[in-house]
């Protein structure tokens, strides 16, 4: 199990490091100032396009762009276990793998484009996705139903012609509010009765605007909005979109699902493991530079503590990530659902109590938003959700080991 | 060791829980909306208004105020054993206290005034907040230093001529930004050379619009402005208020506070196991409503364990928390800091993992302002900051049983 | 709820405190030495007669003795509240319950005799029992089957003749290998075809030494034997007994155990809340009394949150227990079963886990024999498992609360 | 970080692996049965030595020797990494690593004699210990002080003439009680008020028999003696030996304790991996053999989260362990503290937990020893303070991070 970096990745990381240094920290309460005073919540941050141009001309733009797609990149593709010290750099900061156009959802959905579309569609949308002009949604989860079981999804999709016609609510529809989405996936169901389940679904395009298309409210998580890309809650009443903004074909939306999701798993968990990190250097220094009854907190025995764990758990999280990451290289993601549920079901929740213990280390001022600690819990404790409950991965991967050790 | 509330209660408690399903559960909806829609977060929310008046009304009114001062309200005042099923009552809608009178921080302010103010400050401040007209603020902590040790402080209070002159920064100043807060009462020193540590501080009333108070910003935690109330950053800068401002005399600030936080610890954690109480029902009836995978959640294993671990935590914080009460009916609060530690450092984790996973087993709804969980952990998350971070309640507690039980 | 002793019990507990420190305490190490020397691991140790006769004497006897079968004891019976602290004194010293004739499995096997016995059983079993000549086992577990759920017990019980003849296989026969064991309570099946699944079995006394019932081994939980009383697999091959040995009757079996079992889950989790109580004591001693880098353990803040944490953890256990206890004096047990469950579900795992932090004080040590601890550690471990493993119990727990509070 | 193994031992791995599965695992039963029938519980199980024969003949002997040293083995000498693998197969049976005479004390023990020691001492020891025809001891802790900091050790150690004399008093010397034991490595003070603390130490090699030198007992941990290698007691009472038994010389004993013990604590870690992994994959096997109220454990979901965490545990327990392994062999285990005490501090606790998960899931079955996964329970417990208590190791992890990241 070879686990280092590519020397293409290594000088990408070390590149990556050094603008961290230069343009992202030093951007932190300026980013945070301008996204608070923007009128709508969901509109551009003008620091924002001011550093994506400044690392499309550094070299680190579209830095999730996978091996087997390398043409749509500069680099020229990187495997899953080069690009996770990377997103792992980047989760750092919150926000900032928009700045090299690696943030969610838009990352899934451009690979989506590029294995499912066809060449017209890419045209017009993954062109201007790879170049951050323009954002996109992925439209799956639904309020009524367990949609980690993508079967249960109910969103209506029927063929009226020459058109597709959509109807039905979702939610959790990342990125549907920001002003610079224009394309949604969405996925539904276009033939119920179908006796495969796994055949039952469609995904297609619809642009922005299309009528009948209405966002019902943004929702939070925690109290936080994830402004300015934010969730939205959706109902689409009658939605009407030409044919050929299929994807790939009637039928194969799960299919599609279930290609979109694995590396989108992962990537939050990479990011995860950098938040965590940046959490334990900012208890470092807290430790050495608040004293209670007169003595640092970096004297204090369980302090020391605390710090050991959460450096301990944070090396094996990083360590699990990277191994998954190595096996999907090697093997495909559909080989590696042991590990890629391990990791799922893992990371975040040790990544939220790793950032809780860094929290209360820095007394009252650590839950607010004057550190990055209190918005990583909540991206944390998000991702147990997100992408499937923690439990449904739970239990395919327990099925999964017991089977392969019971012989049965 | 006698549990048993009072009849007197036991009647008040049967007319709340009628009250909150009459009133309160109707309306969290309604609430939430008006909340949303205010131009200013920090103004009064019509609802409010119309819920105090009906509760007044009831009979249900300032239902905190304590035996020792019954002659402050019509029910003629209630033991700590009495209040804490009325207050875990009021904790299953986070902001159903005020609708009582018995909000955070005025309650605690209310007290000082009954215990440590002169007839002419009672008058002037005491009688408008038991009234309900008017808000307080208690400004204590600072950015700057551990306050948990209340000798830190570090606000200057200096004298000159008849007035007293303020100095200093202040964080975490709740309910300072309420339109409706007339008062401060303000904790710095005004002798930070006396040798005692303990007779160095000082606390004066400053009312709101006082010329040098500034407010600089509102504070977040994990996400939570919580307004209308919301917790305040300020600066006090050459701020005068003339000396018969001070409360009960220059030197004894240190005296009061010690006297004002204990209940408010208890209160939180009365609190705390009513949201607890309310997310586990909000967990049964999700477990009965919402099937995964072809069974119900209520028939799954993982389930039924997770509702058993969290009745039986909550049975015990609740039993944690009767039984202090009942101590410091008995022997007063300074007799009794052993188990008020115990409840402050116990209850609000317990609770915190309790929500973590009533939340969990909603999908990712659990997260959103759909339910009073999501907001209900952030306040338990907060209680292990307020007031003291855990950390320091422990640090005495441990040695004090270290003491008990080593001889020592 | 009323947590108050009666003036009798607390009488009683004066004295019994008395007596371990008189007597029990100071013996420890030499009970330990005369059982290590006894040629026959379980034979009677020495000691533990004269210490019988003394309890006997100072009217420390029979303490379990329920309150409606106070004709049974001198002190006239007492409540399950009552007799809860006494029990968790008794809980301090793993051995001193037989001090007292308050151990397992003799109290439930006596309370069996004195709510199923015919006078004639009762005359020539539960008298010597009571006055401690002689013990006794219980035989439910079977090594083949879920033994938790009673009705699949197989042993089996089928009537020839005027006798009784039991085929069947039992482990975890507390008691069996003990030299004055006389009497085996043996639960099996009599009508495996009963359309009732709860008349299928039939419980009969087997004396010891009739034919046919060999002891395979001692069986030992993470190392320990449980010397001299100890748990035994056992075989019963064509065992015969008259048929007047029936307890109860024919058909009544799960309904004896059923009445059997709450009470000993109880006296469990008392005598756990003791065995913790001291551990945590020695663990404040131990804090004094020893140094590490040039600093007290009682000064590492580490150790203080640790003895917080364990105090405030037995707090709980210990109030969860008496409040139990309360209800079923007020409402018997089979209307307290949630308590019942919750009780047993979380009391033997927080005691362990409380005394796994009280070894670690101890370094090496504290593993060793040369405290109560390890012992007491396998015995909260074990209990986890006795009478049902806790998942057993928090399946018929999740479900009751579900059901209470989603209306179904 | 590349963590392949090299050919040679995956060679070797495979050997093993087939060696485990035709002599190991097949005699588990013969092997308990054996120890059980000994009369003196130290003495030589008779299948150890004829395992011991089978594995010399397989070319599976000595396999723990580093890299440094590979003149001392027919392989060649492994590195860290690529014994890991090997350690872990062998932990999966607690007595297994013997029979490949990779057993601890020893291994350690020949390592201080290949690095330490003189030509004379090396033919002597280190000969007929690389053989397997002798056992050894290592004597260090002491009762009376915390010995996880060495420089607290008071056993003395003083010239007289051409001798070295001792006097105090150890516990914890693993295998002084075997049989087949004949030489002791004992640390302690030969100048006590040298001002240098790391200079005060002497280690001297004592024979077996050395007149004054006293077995006082052997000592149990949570009940397991541990036998037939076992934990003992010991005087040193004016025991005397030749001044040529120094081993590296007066004054140098710290600087050997150093050495030896961090690969030790490494291959603890390695061996509980595998008893980690072993027990999960009996809680496999159980889960599909076994079923509770009409269904296989395998359905029920709290059993499939439970083994997916415990899958999932083990991978970053494994990863932790090679990625350390790694960095020793890069840079030495000088230059490796922090994931040496990472590893040490997180390795032990976690399998401890995981297995006590996979005995649960055996019921009260679980817990005997008709299972390995007690005593492996024991052995992980132990761990937790073998080689000094985690806390002290994360004591100086967290000082050294702290200093890493805060730039102190």
């Amino acid at each position: 199990m070879d686990l280092t970096m590519s020397p293409k990745a290594q000088a990408l990381l070390a590149k990556l490091e050094q603008f961290m240094d230069e343009h992202i920290y030093p951007n932190e309460e300026a980013y945070a100032r301008q996204l608070h005073e923007l009128e709508n919540r969901f509109a551009i941050v003008p620091l924002m396009d001011e550093l994506k141009a400044k690392a499309k001309e550094a070299g680190l733009w579209n830095l999730f762009v996978p091996e087997d797609y390398g043409q749509y990149s500069e680099h020229g593709g990187l495997s899953f276990l080069d690009y996770a010290p990377l997103a792992e750099v980047m989760g750092r900061v919150t926000w900032s793998p928009e700045v090299f156009n690696c943030n969610a959802p838009d990352t899934g959905n451009m690979e989506v484009f590029m294995k499912y579309a066809t060449d017209a569609q890419r045209e017009q949308w993954l062109t201007p996705l790879l170049n951050g002009d323009i954002r996109s949604s992925y439209a799956m989860t639904e309020p009524q139903v367990a949609s980690s079981d993508a079967t249960n999804i109910e969103l209506r999709i029927e063929k009226d012609g020459d058109e597709w016609v959509l109807n039905g609510r979702k939610w959790f529809i990342t990125g549907a509010m920001n002003e610079r989405t224009k394309i949604f996936i969405v996925m539904g169901k276009s033939d119920p009765e179908n006796p495969s389940r796994h055949k039952q679904q469609t995904q297609v395009l619809v642009p922005k605007g299309t009528p009948g298309m209405n966002i019902i409210r943004p929702l939070t998580t925690l109290g936080y909005d994830d402004a300015p890309i934010g969730h939205a809650e959706m109902v689409f009443d009658n939605v009407r979109v030409p044919l050929e903004n299929v994807l790939l074909g009637e039928g194969r939306g799960f299919e599609i699902a279930q290609g979109r999701l694995a590396p989108g798993r992962m990537h939050h968990c990479m990011r995860l493991v950098g938040a965590a990190q940046r959490s334990l250097e900012l208890a470092c220094k807290r430790a050495v530079s608040r004293s209670t009854f007169g003595r640092p907190l970096s004297k204090h025995q369980s302090v020391r503590e605390e710090i050991s764990r959460s450096f301990s758990e944070i090396e094996m999280a990083r360590l699990l990530v990277l191994k998954t990451c190595r096996m999907i290289d090697e093997q495909g993601p559909m080989n590696t659902t042991d590990m890629i549920a391990a990791t799922k079901t893992t990371v975040p929740l040790l990544v939220q109590n790793v950032i809780d213990r860094c929290m209360q280390m820095h007394g009252a001022g650590g839950l607010t938003e004057d550190y990055m600690m209190a918005e990583a819990f909540n991206y944390a404790r998000w991702c147990r959700q997100a992408d499937g409950p923690d439990q449904v991965h739970q239990m395919a991967l327990g099925k999964q080991i017991i089977d392969r050790y019971s012989g049965a």
